[in-house]
């Protein structure tokens, strides 16, 4: 067997193992309890508004990360909220040069969490992803909203994209994403307000200055690779930081929590309740807390 | 007893029923279980963008059902979300002028909801209010990411507040919107582009015509009480649109599913949850999978 078709031996037992988490199918749980323990994988989310290049400073990256003969695998998430556009799907065709690249293994999720965050499914098949061993494993998603704030629950290192501008509502947008904010990236960097816009970032992210760690605002112009090999070193300097166990421990229960979630509203159907429910109006005299504490 | 009396009591009862629920003090269940099947009460819920004029737009609508001898409550989500600012409290400030008016019961409530959706809380507090028999209940988020998605499963009719202005980050937040809307309020309809811009939207609303509903666009200048008489109208008319059972079933699902999964989690507790992954850390050879099975 040559490298090559061993390679595509390794992607292909993944992307079904992948498949088998994503429709719970039967022994996905046995599968997901035999994960190792330990993982080199460093998993980094790319988060930020619509239109500030994520897709290409992804793009860029992997092309670099793979010059320095790195193996990446990549989470596209398609938020299927109402948020979803056409955009995203442009982004996706845009990252098609790395599709067939025996290094790389992108997968596009569905953001299907019913709550609006990001779906427990993500967590278990970046787990799944993590167990085969890439050296980074990016996940995308656009940051409208709460995505953002999910996305840091799951990623060891959250870098925010930004590109210059102003007003009022990128401003409200802004200060989620500096919650959750390990690496700030300020792509475009070529504009002409991008100066001014790096300085006022970088006053706001020495206020959030911590003990172990200083958010560092990074200029890049992702379309001509320009600035990408510094975020690589500022996103491995900040996995070094990171491998205390507090910060490792506080994410695992964020994630323990969706999971728990996750599999106790299993077998609660909207469309079944509906129909009860339905029913019950008819009957008359409802009342919605008697009919959840008698239902199942 | 006078009548204002009266009316204070009724009011200090309502507020005493609805920290009850919201601490789920002993008996809150039972408080629940006992309300009345149906409420006169139109729930209606007001969203849109930072910076729209819903709470001025708010305090017009108080002021003009209070001239019409109606009685209205209102509850005011601060989301305690990243995007929190302080110029929601500047919000609550100005609606102050109604909060000594017996006709009027204002609420204000954070938006507690662990997964970034409206709290489970804000739907049981909704249910005690609509039981104190009030002509309308306002309940007004802030449209940033999910929230205005989520009002709509509480509101029998949403109204979506917007203001002229063109911009990529609006458009994609009003797509969103758009999804929501009963009603579609165009406010500080004075400025330029306002024409055009409701044009824009009329013929985006004109899309999602049903047979039994067609999405009004309506201007409106809340600083100067212009086009909340024809507002009301057409909240009233949506109302009646609405009392068939079918659009009933699904919101009373949406809640029902969000009152399950709030009550399932109740004993999952994050802190609890994160110092027992740190010991298992400790211990070593940790897999999340198997401690989630092996929890509680």
């Amino acid at each position: 067997m040559t490298q090559q078709t061993a390679d595509i031996q390794h992607l292909k037992t993944l992307a079904r193992r992948i498949s088998l988490v994503e429709n719970e199918a039967v022994g996905y749980e046995q599968l997901l309890e035999q994960l190792p323990a330990g993982s080199p994988t460093r998993v980094i989310g790319i988060t930020g508004p619509p239109g500030a290049g994520k897709s290409t400073l992804v793009n860029t990256l992997i092309t670099t990360l793979l010059a320095q003969q790195k193996t990446v695998a990549i989470i596209a998430v398609d938020p299927s909220s109402p948020f979803n556009f056409g955009a995203l799907l442009g982004d996706r065709i845009r990252m098609s040069q790395h599709f067939n690249n025996m290094q790389v293994f992108i997968r596009s999720m569905a953001n299907r969490g019913a709550l609006g965050g990001l779906s427990p499914k993500i967590i278990e098949v970046s787990d799944v992803i993590k167990a085969a061993g890439f050296d980074y494993l990016f996940i995308e998603t656009v940051g409208v909203g709460q995505s953002e704030v999910d996305i840091a629950g799951i990623a060891d290192t959250t870098v925010v994209v930004l590109v210059p501008e102003a007003g009022d509502e990128i401003q409200t947008m802004k200060a989620g994403l500096m919650e959750v904010a390990d690496i700030f990236v300020v792509n475009k960097a070529d504009r002409d307000s991008a100066d001014m816009f790096v300085k006022n970032l970088r006053l706001l992210s020495a206020e959030r200055h911590t003990r172990d760690w200083q958010i560092p605002v990074l200029k890049t112009i992702a379309t001509r690779n320009e600035g990408v090999e510094e975020l690589i070193a500022a996103i491995d300097k900040h996995q070094q930081q990171i491998n205390g166990q507090d910060r490792r421990s506080i994410l695992m229960a964020d994630k323990a929590w969706q999971l728990i979630q996750h599999r106790r509203m299993r077998n609660v159907n909207k469309q079944q309740l509906q129909q009860q429910i339905q029913q019950a109006l008819q009957e008359g005299n409802f009342n919605l807390y008697r009919f959840i504490n008698n239902w199942q």
